[in-house]
């Protein structure tokens, strides 16, 4: 017996789920859980549906298609653990919060390689038995270093790319290739702040909290699908390093959240907003 | 064209989604939104299913039962605003926050009356034209004064009664008259105090946290399927009277959100526990 | 026996702590509390000093600035309930939660007046026992109106006027004349959302967090120094309208933190940033 | 030039500060933060002052003595690194947390071994060059048990000692050695379970909140003074194990809080509470 997900999301129409649900019944499979949506402003469906049963129990896609309304999206795929890829900079807390849940089983992927644009983490990284891919940006063209970066993450053919503080964009190109498969973390701020430094400027602007957000990366920088947001509160105590410390707590805990959500296809996308079933 | 809530819980198995959704899409309605949970442990399922159509439409309860396992239960109410009657003692900052939203048609709910066992919130309740029953305790036997409420409260045959920082307890067969239809806050602290005068009891212990839990309510005190909880940061600086006020305003935003919760039929129980379609 | 609050900024040099506790000493007063804060970056000292002592003890400021450097700048005030107007236009959260906490003594304020470009908010306030100044903004030119708004306000003299969700951008004559006296709450995202209608904004993009900041108002909009922040999850099922109710909650309990604090003259400004002494 | 951190409780009396702030005036010392705090009900006085100053200027412990009352404790160190070991079990969540620290220099503290009465963390330990001592208790008596504990850690000679969800009581004897020197971290609810499998019980309960608790270690078991508490949101959907790793996300959190204040000597114990300037 395994469990798979159905994630499914088309135009709303009435009987979908009626349907849906009349194929897996059909087929003797158990739901296990089941999530629904309807996003009333754009008039779309969304679902989310685990189901156990033998594999011969399975429905074909096109069975489960046939019953669905057409520009329809449909993913079927087996409740396992994801492998992935994480990408650094300089900065321990993300990637070193990654590593431990990874040792102890408390994550649900593989990492399979950690690749970073500098080696202050590649001892880290090798304590835990993981290849460490060290491929510095510096004298290189941002062409040449991403070619660099596409060949190593392509040998490893992830399914999902994991940017732990990773603190060089990305160019187009490597972003559609991952497309919704690349998850990104950075700090937010109320109000938010624009150009280098954020830290010291919440620091010069006296914020009361410091916040951390993990998205979808799109093409647009910091911009893509949000899936979880977090915020810790700060004060006048609170120095630019302090407040890039706290920063860096809710960052972990963000990434953490958001990364569990999407390694067990919760994550829903539809233009620039998720739908997340938790 | 009228919105029903749906509300079902069974004996899971097979095909029950499957089933149900099947009357609704035969009778021609809209499902606005669907939500479903299956204990897994109690092998129980739980569904809330929110549809549009004519009254017309609507598919009897014979029907819905019939594709159902014996040992369900089923609630088909029209989605509108509930009649409520709220109580409380002497503390104004829970009942004053619903008078508000009432009177701004931001509360689900009539509120019919407001009853008390003292009187110092009736000129409040009076300046909202909202009747107020000043039934005291004093000098009177608890099932004496409990017969003067039931009286009031039968009277206006309310769908929900709210406990406002209503600060006496109720005898069964109160509690046994509104089951889950009686919504209470009571301040909860980490660990819990037992006793007398609790936010003495938190200062004393140099509590970090001062939380507050909307429940609702059966014959064990303070002990009912829970519905909402949050909590407040507190440190030294605060005095057993600060601990207080600073609970207060938890108070009124945990019961707040609850009764929104039940106002809008998202709240199942199943034994002591609640599920909760948000 | 009075308690009288004393809050200095100067800047900061050796001593300043033993020298001011030493002038309250030798006129035998009894210090309540005591909080300092040194911005090393600023080079600037704070301190708020709450102490207990007959009228006749107190220190004359002459004195309590000779122990201070230059370009100190000192006050001295009883502790003691602070007058205050609040303006409006036509939400009713946060001025609902203000008139609920003045009708059981728990602000520390009286509210002279309430001013509002709109009536709607006009009949709450009467049954308060409140003036009500309804001064239309409609067919005047900005100056006549803010002209009106200010004889009326000046009228009450009051100690600070809070802007409980009062729509309109107020002129610099206006915020220079009540500067650091005028507290302000708006809606904040994560990121933050220019231009009209936020909350559309927000949930077009798709938001996990509406929080609000009260901040004490300067020629600059909606940027002056942050007194208080806090947000409030959301998510894929909170329509646009959801999202401005669960940003209004947030709004209210901001605001009135916020005013707490500057009601018991918590609350120092240096630049643009504060120093919060809770 | 040093930065020392002085920390005094005494039976409050006027000009305190006026006398301590005067001796560090005098010997040229520059104070960097200072904080102060009262507790009106107990009648005494706390104080915390951090201070830069070449060695040759500290004032002695007899000049800061002489201007105290009686029965006052008086403590001066030097701002450093401390010297800690940790104690675990089998979870290593909150020990991963404070590795990754440590092993990046964000933990003000020297590990210098763990010792863990189970063997499941060790290699995780060694990884990270710091000696492990695996001590079982299988087949010993408590006493035995805990004597070959003391002698390795008295081996140590730790600052501080963390129980970094090391799962059994110590016993009286070993609690008393590292009297205000051993911090604690376990999970708590609203409202509290008493008894085996916590986490079972809140599931049975259908709590809204899992909390987690810091403290210092006292002889009675989970209830010294606390340092930091936290909450984190759950529902219906979470099992007793999805409440137990929601549990060791604000476990491991709330422990390095508490262990940042700890280790910056910020928390002062009176009684069965603390007061800690952050």
């Amino acid at each position: 017996m395994k469990t798979h997900i159905l994630s499914i999301d088309c135009p709303d129409q009435k009987g979908i789920v009626h349907h849906i649900t009349g194929v897996l019944f059909r087929h003797g499979l158990n739901v296990v859980s089941n999530g629904e949506h309807v996003d009333h402003e754009a008039g779309r469906f969304f679902m989310r549906t685990e189901f156990e049963g033998e594999q011969a129990q399975l429905p074909s896609l096109g069975e489960l298609k046939s019953v669905l309304p057409a520009e329809h999206n449909l993913r079927l795929v087996e409740k396992r653990k994801k492998n992935i890829v994480i990408m650094v900079s300089k900065e321990p807390h993300c990637l070193g919060d990654l590593l431990i849940r990874h040792a102890f089983d408390a994550l649900q992927a593989n990492i399979l390689a950690v690749v970073g644009n500098h080696d202050r983490l590649q001892p880290l990284v090798e304590k835990f038995g993981i290849p460490y891919h060290f491929i510095t940006h510096e004298g290189k063209e941002r062409a040449q270093h991403e070619a660099e970066i596409m060949q190593v993450l392509d040998g490893y053919a992830p399914e999902y790319v994991v940017l732990a503080k990773y603190m060089r964009v990305l160019s187009e190109a490597v972003v559609a290739r991952y497309k919704h498969r690349m998850v990104n973390i950075h700090h937010s701020f109320l109000p938010a702040f624009i150009g280098a430094n954020p830290y010291r400027q919440a620091y010069e602007r006296g914020v009361k909290i410091i916040g951390a957000t993990a998205h979808l990366v799109t093409t647009d920088l910091d911009e893509g699908p949000i899936i979880a947001q977090s915020v810790i509160p700060v004060d006048h105590t609170h120095s630019a390093r302090d407040m890039s410390q706290a920063g860096a707590d809710v960052e972990k805990n963000v990434l953490s959240k958001a990364l569990k959500l999407v390694l067990d296809d919760r994550v829903h996308v539809h233009g620039n907003r998720t739908v997340i079933f938790d």
